[in-house]
C-alpha cells in the first residue's frame, strides 16, 4: 500500500460479541459493523481493547477480523490489532491480519513491565519490517505504562515505520503532540478519548475512535459533521449528550472495573436495540443481571433510543 | 459575600517575582498585574502552584497578596492560595488572606500523604467555617495523590461549602465533570489546563487558570474573545500558537522538572520583555544561564514578542 | 558538630497529642516521650509525618519540640523535622530547631510536584548551610513521588551535606541502597518500614523507625535487642507480632485514610494505655467513635497490653 | 492432585534462551536446568516474567515448558506459567501445560487494564476448573496493575482454587499477608523480590523465585541452606553479596529497561559460564556490544566466578 493511511472521521473500535460457547458471534459482529456504517462512521478498529482481544483465543481473533473484513466489503478502512507484549508475537498477528485482508494494522508499545524509548523503536521497526500494511501505534499507558513520546513518535514517522497514532495518553498532552507532528505530511493523528472528538478535531487531529461508538454511532458521525462544516456548538452539545449518557456506565455496576462496566452495558444495549441477539459478557466480567440490564434500558429510554414498550424477557446478560 | 463568585474568562496565576534577598518584589508583582490586567485578563489567582507558594515563607505571602490587591484595585477579583496540607494550617492562611482584601480563597485536598473522602469533606468544611470569604476547590491530583470526585464536589457545592471548582486533573474525565455539575446554579468550573482553554469553554466550563497567562496574557484573551464571539476556528489557532510556544518550556533546560523549567523561563521572558527588573529563580529551581537565557529570547523573537534588537547584557538569571 | 550523628536503633516517630483547642498537649507528650524512653528506645524524631507536622501551625510545632527536647532531657538524640516543599521554609523550620534544642533535623525532598535530583541536591544543600545541625534525608516518595536514589545519596554524604537517611520507599531496593552506601563511614541508614525493623537491621542497616513504637515501643525494643544478641528468630517472631496487632489499624475505620486510621487508633490505644488523658484527633482525620474505640480495647487485650477491667467510660475519642 | 503443592526453597524463574532463528535453544535451557539443579535449587518456574513468555509465541512456549519437564526429570515441581490477560487465553495456556508435564501452572491477574476484584476471583476460578494441576497465583501489580490483596488471596485459598502465591509486590505489605495467612495449613506463600530471601525466609515464607538464580544459583541456595540451620548472619552475608552483584545489571546498559538490562547480563554471563553457547537476546531488548560484555566478564571475575583468561571472541552477543 503506496498511498497514505486512511485514518480519519469516527473509527469505530468494534466490540466482539460472542456466543455462550465463547465463540465469536459472527453474525452479531457483522450486524454491528452494518448498524455502525449505516450511522456513517470513517472506519472500523477491530480487536483493540474495546474488542477485548485479551478476552478472546487467537483462532477467535481470526474470526473477528474476517467477520469485520466481509461485513465492511472494502466500504471504509479495517484496522486489525496485534497488541502483544513483544515483537514476535505482535509480527505472528500483523501477518494474520494481512491474510485476513485488513487494511492496517495497530500495535502497543510491547513489555509485561515498562520498557526503554529504545525497545519501543525496535518493536515498531521489526513490525514494520514483517507486514505490507501501514502500521499504527495505538499509545495506551494507561495500560503500558511505558509513554510514547513526541519524539519517537516523530523518529517513527519520519523514517516511515508508523503510518499513523491512536493517542489515548493525557489529553493535557495531546495538543502539544498535534502541533508538534504537524509538520509531518500523512500522519493522521486521532485521540482514543471519546469524550473529547469535538476537542480533537477543533485542534487539527483527524478524528476519534470511541468505544460508545458501538452503541450511539450516530451521536458521533453528528459530532464530527458538525465539525467539519464548523459547527462547533452544535459538536460540543452533541458531545456534552454523549458525556450524560455514559453516566450509565457507572450506574450499572459501581464495582465492576472500567471495562467491565462498559462491555456489560454494550451488550445489553445492542440486545436492546436489535443489534445482537444475545448480552453475552466474556469472563472474567460481570453479566448484568435483570436489574442492572433495566437500568441501562431506562437509559436507553430516558434518551430516546428505545420505545417504552421493551418486553422485560430479553434482558438479563448471559455468560460466555 | 453573598452574591456568586466571579470566577469566568482567563484568570491569571500569578508567579511571585521575588528579589535577590528572597523578598517578593513587590514593584515587579504590581508591574505583573498591571501588564496582565492591560491585556484584558478576568482574574488574579495567587499563591497557587503556578506561585511557587510552597517557596515562599508566610510573611513573603502576605507581601504577595497584598500586592496583587493593591495592583488590581477591585478592577477583577483576586483569589488567594491557602494550600495547605491540614485544615488547621489552610485556615490560618485563609484568615491572613481574608484580612489581606482577597476576593475569595481556594485549597487543595489536605494531606501529606492521599486521604479519604470523608476526609477531604472535613477539610473544606472547615475551611469555609472559618472564612467569609467564597471557597475554591482545586484539584491539583497530580500533586497530592487524593482524587476530587464528581460526588464529593456536588455535596460540596450543594451544601454551600464550595463556590467553585479550579480542575487541574486528567482532561479525559473533564467534561463528564461538567457535564454532571451542570445542573448547579452559580458554581463555576475552570480547567488549569492552558492548552485546552478553547476546549474547556466549548464544552461550558466558564474558562480557565493559565501559567503561560504570565507571559502571553494577551494571545489567552484572544482565545477566549474569539470562543465568546462563537469563532471556535479562531480561539482553536491561537491555542495551537500557545502550544506551539510551550516548547521553549522544554528545550531551554531539559534537565529541569515541570515547575523548574516554567519557572526559569517565565522569570527570564517578563525581564526580557521589560515587565521585571531582574529575572530572579527561587531556590530549588535552576536559574536560566546567559546561553539558556538566550534560547528564551531567541523564542520570544520568533513568535513576535520581542523586537530583535535585545541588548545581551541582561540576560543572565540570577538565584534568590 | 564534628562527631558522627548517633542514629541507630528503634527511633519513635513521635505522635503530636493535641488538646480539644488544637494546642500541643505537652504534659501529654512528655508523658509519651516518658513511656517511650522508659521501654528503651534509642531516639525520639518530632514532627515526622506520623507526628502530623502538616496538621500543626508553626507555633505548634514550636511546642512539640520543646516539649520533647525538655523530655528527652539529652538522654537520647532529638531529630526534628523541617518538612516543606522549598528549601526557604525549610530553613525557617530548621533554624527554629535549632534553637529549640533539637540534636538534628530531617527534611524530605521538596517541591509541590515532583522535582529533578538536581533540584533536590539544591535543597539539601540550602538546608545545611542554614543549619548547624546535622541533617537527615527522608526519603518519603509515597507522598512526594519524587525519588532519591543512591547516586543523590552518595553525592549529599560525601561532600557532607546529609548526616544519615530514613528510606520509607520500596523495600525491594533497601538492600541495594544500604550495600551500595556501605562504604561511606558515620553514615547511618534506617528504615521507616516498622514491619521489618528486624530485616533491615539483619543487612546492616542501623535502626527503624517505626509509627507503632509509640504504642508498643517495648515490642520494637525487644527487636533491636534480639538482633543485637544474633538472635533472630525471636526478633522475627516479635515483628510477626507486630504486624499481627496491626490489623486494628485497618479494622477499626475501613474507611480512614492510612494515616487517618493509625492516628485514631494511636490516640485510643494511648488513652486507654494511660499515657494520654485523652484520645484527641487532628482534623480532618475521623475520631473513634465509642464502638470503633471499643475494637481498639478489645485489640490491646487480646495482646495481653490491658486488663480486662477497663471502664467504658473513657473510651470516645474527642475532635481538636 | 489431592497433596499439597511442593512450593519451597529456592525455585528458579528460568530464563528462555533461543536461537538466531527465534526457536527456543532447547539443549542450553535444559543445559541451564541442569546447572541450577546441580546447584541445588528446589524448583523450576518456566514461562515467567523472567522466562520472557511474552517474547515467545505459543509453540515456543509449548517447546520451553517440554524441554524443562524433561531436563528436570522429575527431581523437583515444575510450575510453568500461564500469564494471560483473560480467563480464556490462560486457561488455553494450562491445558497445554498440562499435557506436557507441569506439576502446577502459575497466572497473574487478568486484564488488559486494571480489573476489579470480583473479576480476579472470577479469573482464578475459572483457571482452577480448567485444570487439574494445582494454581498458583502471582502477584505482579508492578505490571498488571491490579492488586491481589489478603482479602481476594484468602478466599481463593480457602475454597481450594488457589495453592500458593508468589508475591512480586511491595515488601512493606509483605509480612502483614505471611502473617495473615498463617493460618492456612499448606498453603505456601514465597517471594519474588531476590534481594530478601533470607528476610522472607526469617518471617515465614516458604521460599523465593530470584531472577538471578540463573547465574548464581549457588549463592541464593547458601542463602537458603544458611536460613534452614539458623544461620542468618551468614544468609544474610550472601544476600549482601548477591546485592553487590547486581550492580552491574544497571552498570552495562543504562538505558535498556529494568528487564532488559538483566536479559543482556544473564545471557551473556550464561554464555562466558559455559552454559549456553551464545548470547542470544531477544527482541526488543538490547543485546551487548563487545565492550557492553567486556563489563558483565570483568564483574564475574571480581565475584570469582570466572577465571582470568577468558578469551575475547565470543563475547558480543546476538540477537534473535
Amino acid at each position: 500500500m503506496t498511498s497514505a493511511l486512511d485514518l480519519q472521521g469516527i473509527v469505530v473500535p468494534i466490540v466482539t460479541p460472542v456466543q455462550r460457547s465463547g465463540a465469536v458471534d459472527v453474525t452479531g459482529l457483522k450486524r454491528l459493523v452494518a448498524y455502525t456504517l449505516n450511522a456513517g462512521v470513517h472506519g472500523i478498529w477491530v480487536l483493540g481493547a474495546t474488542g477485548d482481544f485479551s478476552g478472546l483465543t487467537d483462532f477467535e481473533r481470526d474470526s473477528a477480523i474476517e467477520a469485520v473484513v466481509e461485513a465492511v466489503a472494502g466500504r471504509v478502512p479495517v484496522l486489525a490489532g496485534c497488541i502483544e507484549q513483544s515483537p514476535a508475537r505482535c509480527v505472528e498477528r500483523a501477518r494474520r491480519a494481512e491474510v485476513l485482508g485488513a487494511d492496517a494494522v495497530f500495535a502497543t508499545t510491547p513489555g509485561f513491565a515498562p520498557v526503554s524509548q529504545a525497545e519501543v523503536l525496535t518493536h515498531f521497526r521489526m513490525l514494520k519490517a514483517a507486514t505490507s500494511l501501514p502500521v499504527v501505534a495505538y499509545n495506551a499507558q494507561y495500560a503500558t505504562q511505558t509513554p510514547l513520546p513526541i519524539a519517537t513518535i516523530r523518529t517513527l514517522a519520519k523514517e516511515g515505520t508508523l503510518a499513523g497514532l491512536k493517542d489515548s495518553a493525557d489529553f493535557g498532552d495531546f495538543r502539544q503532540l498535534v502541533v508538534a507532528l504537524s509538520d509531518l505530511e500523512d500522519f493522521p493523528i486521532v485521540t482514543g478519548i471519546q469524550f473529547l472528538a469535538d476537542c480533537a478535531l477543533l485542534m487539527g487531529a483527524r478524528g476519534c475512535i470511541p468505544p460508545l461508538g458501538n452503541v450511539v454511532p450516530q451521536w458521533f458521525v453528528e459530532v464530527y459533521d458538525s465539525a467539519k462544516r464548523g459547527d462547533w456548538s452544535h459538536a460540543a452539545e452533541v458531545q456534552n449528550r454523549i458525556a450524560a449518557f455514559n453516566v450509565v456506565v457507572r450506574e450499572w455496576a459501581p464495582g465492576a472495573s472500567v471495562f467491565g462496566a462498559f462491555f456489560g452495558m454494550a451488550m445489553v444495549a445492542l440486545n436492546l436495540l436489535g443489534v445482537l441477539d444475545e448480552a453475552v459478557v466474556v469472563d472474567p466480567y460481570p453479566a448484568p443481571t435483570a436489574s442492572q440490564a433495566a437500568i441501562v434500558r431506562e437509559h436507553l429510554h430516558s434518551f430516546g433510543l428505545l420505545p417504552r414498550l421493551e418486553t422485560a424477557g430479553r434482558l438479563a446478560a448471559s455468560r460466555a
